[in-house]
């Protein structure tokens, strides 16, 4: 899936949302605990009820690998289930690797090779020859994190040379590893005002945003200062649409949670005359 | 174990080596794939040659991924394997981890709680909380980022502000998170002459050094820069052990490889009056 690809999906679905399949075993419904494997039950039945409102999806790697090899398998299920069934939907690995060239392509193989991911997120910090192993597989991506979403990214992103923040860097030097067409940048919605610095930099490359719903982060200002007329934003929600409800009922809920938020995007798409 | 204990060990063992056990299929020795787990039992047999020669292991996560959930069983085999027959061997995931609070408590589970691993490797650019949620686990530790031994360092982990590189900020913010007795950190070995600015910033705490070997690292200059009246250092080597050989002695060879190691610790330590 390319940049262009990747827009026609958003315009066909009126809707950016990306929803993030973080099953925990704690807060599945527990009439699934007795299936044979209740974390992929549990995405089959959200995938199902919210295909239709948006245009990817992000499992985050962690919650599989705590349950070690059975989350792996899970994980793996999940992903091979979306691409065959819904071959549209964009499906982006939250793992935030990186490592050496000889390790990142070990991480690239595990991601593009052994299972189907569209994309996988990298950690910056190590610098080029630990993203671009990943930049080598034909219509895949990256998802570097650039600002995120937390208290922690004071720490660090924000360090200043000569004007020039670490995120900024991060951002002017990276965007020549790759191009639109397979590198994203991971924006926290909770720092959306800075989303105009980041335009300047890269006015055209797709921003995969966290943080919208449970960590507080508002649609409308990521729309305002972020979105371009290819859209570029893929907003992604998670606890606040997978674990709106407990009940029988909870892929249903999960649906009509995703139903409103692909009403608002639809909103701003029809605002700025993209759909 | 704490910092006093894995000096204990670096003492009885005469060595601070720590090898790394990154297993590629189309290294391992063919007549071991016939093997039920030829990953596993690759490892096992260098484990049980090189063990007396080393105080700490480091399976690198990436190579077991590549591998998909056959792999996560050869890794959890690995180190169960190790702390059941050597519990005295610290054995560090190198994983590279880190995300948002409640995603890196998961990570730390699948480490510390479903694998019995010392300590994890973590990636610094999300900051505190990204990193904090590993340190919940008495007697465990993390291994943070700093300088790490890549030409990709040079893209963003010296980007300076008022004199502070990155990575010195690293150190100077992160040190305060935890202790001498449940952080490291990771410094290349390609970098060695920067170890006296990191010294005066952690003066006792441990190091995680990469990159003698194949990577072209200076075991000399390492020890001149960076040991400590506790030795405060693990010297890590990969390719240059394990793969030294691919016959049917390929174990008795990496045994020899270690050796050779160790006894260049053992003068390093001896001319230091720590052993």
């Amino acid at each position: 899936m390319d940049h262009a690809e990747l827009f026609s999906s958003i315009v066909a679905k009126k809707s950016f949302l990306c929803i993030g399949l973080d099953p925990e075993i704690e807060k599945i419904p527990s009439f699934l605990l007795e299936t044979k494997d209740p974390v992929f039950e549990f995405n089959k039945r959200i995938i199902n009820e919210t295909r239709m409102y948006c245009v990817a999806y992000k499992p985050n790697i962690a919650f599989y690998e705590s349950l070690g090899d059975k989350g792996w398998l899970s994980l793996e299920a999940t992903v091979k289930y979306i691409k065959k069934k819904y071959p549209d939907i964009f499906v982006i690995a939250d793992a935030k690797r990186g490592d050496i060239g000889n390790t990142s392509k070990m991480y690239a193989k595990a991601f593009f090779e052994k299972m189907p991911f569209d994309a996988v997120t990298v950690a910056p910090y190590m610098g080029e020859d630990s993203v671009t192993p990943f930049l080598t597989y034909e219509g895949k991506w990256i998802v570097l994190l650039a600002l995120t979403s937390n208290k922690g990214a004071d720490d660090f992103q924000y360090h200043n040379e000569d004007g020039l923040r670490l995120f900024e860097r991060v951002l002017s030097v990276s965007k020549k590893w790759g191009n639109i067409n397979n590198m994203m940048y991971v924006v926290g919605a909770t720092r959306a005002k800075t989303l105009n610095d980041i335009r300047r930099i890269i006015p055209d490359h797709f921003l995969l945003v966290p943080g919208v719903g449970a960590q507080g982060g508002d649609l409308e200002e990521v729309v305002t200062y972020g979105m371009t007329n290819k859209c570029g934003l893929l907003v992604n929600s998670s606890r606040s649409i997978i674990y709106a409800d407990n009940s029988r009922k909870f892929d249903k809920i999960a649906g009509e949670k995703a139903r409103e938020m692909q009403l608002q995007m639809e909103k701003y798409l029809a605002e700025r005359s993209l759909i």
